[in-house]
């Protein structure tokens, strides 16, 4: 059995979005994504939880200090994100549709490049209490 | 002692906004709501609590049918409010900024058209887990 | 201002029941209470909040000492209806329709005589995350 | 890395039932299962969580729109189980003790009938906040 | 009828205790307050909640600007008592047993000094998800 | 694909501890873990859940027992450590920095001896519901 330890990181932004998809007319995107598609969005409060796993550093005690990895998240994500309306705000959301499972990709890729790579990094994200994703699934 | 007994009913919606004063100007809606008078809106789930309170109908054992009260939420409140864009799409706040407050406030003053007035209202908002408000107080 | 705390403490059972008036045919009950009245009884999870408002004893630093409160609705309470059939095996309910209104009533009626009267109780009790109720309003 | 994502959608409904093995007496049934073979059933509010794992299709933007799901979460299982009788009430408890584990396999196997074989499914079911299981594990 | 508001600001500490009156000696203090008043403490993560009441500032929309109260919160409560041992680094406690009712009323009184006395505040403080308290009642 | 069933169990307990390196001066410890190095000692309301993977037994429809499970887990963790401060009162962090990793690491090692090793078990803590550990990841 591997002796690596996981440890989850919460924090929370609020945005704007809609989804959208515009090689579709306004039609097809309201059969498609319904209210989800309204012109001039909705909102959601996201929570979101970062995933890493790891060995223990023996002094600290620590696989990563969580007010560090805290940090990363407040500054990568949370400031690029929070009371922001994705579609109109967000570059990452230029061309792609902020649904929740392109969100939580988005949020791996830019967090993959501030956490050490010897950290396996998962990452969920709850649009609601009912609707949620993971990435890596 | 009142041998009155209080019902409540949890619903939920969720909706773009921005604060705004059209009074101000831009700097001045910024200096005064910060990251919330974002010009392109963010949003929340905003989970919402209605209270009755009166006496038990003998014959029900109902204050009132949770699920008439819920019909009565989801048809003046769900259907007027989630998926919009509050500031945008909403007459009630054409001309009143969408503070938890004002919104829990406008719910009340929708509802109270539609509960029967025997039973005394009140209104909680969550527009996070950590912000809410309540009408009356 | 009065210089009284309010303590309260959560609990909780699982029980059976079903909603039922024996003055009616079965047509009218399923009309009233829909299929909360399904014959073969259905289900809840029920968190019951106990809330007791008094001074604070100087010597103890309590209004009542939890350990106490908790044991008093263990041995009234819980013993009495959890994992039960309220409708089938708990005389409370023997002629009155189990609704949450009328529970929270009679577990406020079991537990004042069990509390010190100098203490001013209030009953909330969840039936569903998103329907409870509470006696005294 | 695999580029495959994770959605969850959570759903809840409420049944009564006993644990009861019909090869045993009363006395052994009581022996083992304690109060959950109270003879006339108690009940809970149980949480379901549906995890199916897949690519994300780029043109919605979403592995599985969380809308069907919800649907057929809905037309299998919540109108099949929710405010029933699982032993009374559902012949897939006819012959099946129902505890959580064999309810969890039930609902993975009637759900598996009904999504695409193409998303890797997983489902969790909570009996109570502090008792919950998950097939496959 | 009252057209007050009521906002609510949630905050958490974590912090040390033992429950311990000093006129008494250890074996009336182990009889009294039992495992609580283990010599070497325990913990806990207390959730604060702020409640204020009064009128909408019609400019604003607020009762009170939350980020203010968070803020107020933060420098008065949070700093004095977050990651202490209440007992051996707060002065507030050095001759007054830190129960849950003691520290409700404690952070009352601080607060109070520090809010517009216009506004009628009650503060609430969990101790755990099962025991909290409020103040005043 | 594996037929076999997790099941969890949710238990908690309240601690005082210190994060502290017995290597290092003061002031490296607190240069390192900050606030949560104060040597009065902060604390936490600890919440467990184990994760147990194995086969239905037939005859019970149990992976295991969850009353004995929670019976295991209350005698070897929560009457260990419940009301205790873990760097003082308990062995097992006297040369161990009681870390959510170690403690987590801790209380798997504890329980395997206490646990059919037929079952796979999995140990989650939550130090704070916004930090918590997994073990093994």
């Amino acid at each position: 059995m591997s002796n690596k330890v996981a440890v989850y990181r919460k924090e929370h932004f609020n945005s704007a979005h809609r989804l959208f998809n515009a090689d579709w007319d306004d039609e097809m995107n309201k059969k498609v994504f319904g209210k989800c598609s309204n012109p001039h969005y909705h909102g959601h409060n996201y929570e979101l939880i970062v995933k890493l796993v790891g060995e223990i550093n023996p002094k600290t005690g620590f696989v990563m200090d969580m007010k560090l990895l805290s940090d990363v998240i407040q500054e990568q994500i949370i400031e690029r994100f929070d009371h922001k309306n994705l579609n109109e705000d967000c570059n990452e959301f230029a061309q792609l549709n902020p649904t929740a499972e392109n969100i939580v990709v988005t949020i791996y890729n830019i967090l993959s490049q501030h956490i050490d790579p010897v950290l396996k990094m998962t990452v969920r994200l709850y649009e609601t209490e009912r609707n949620f994703v993971q990435y890596p699934a």
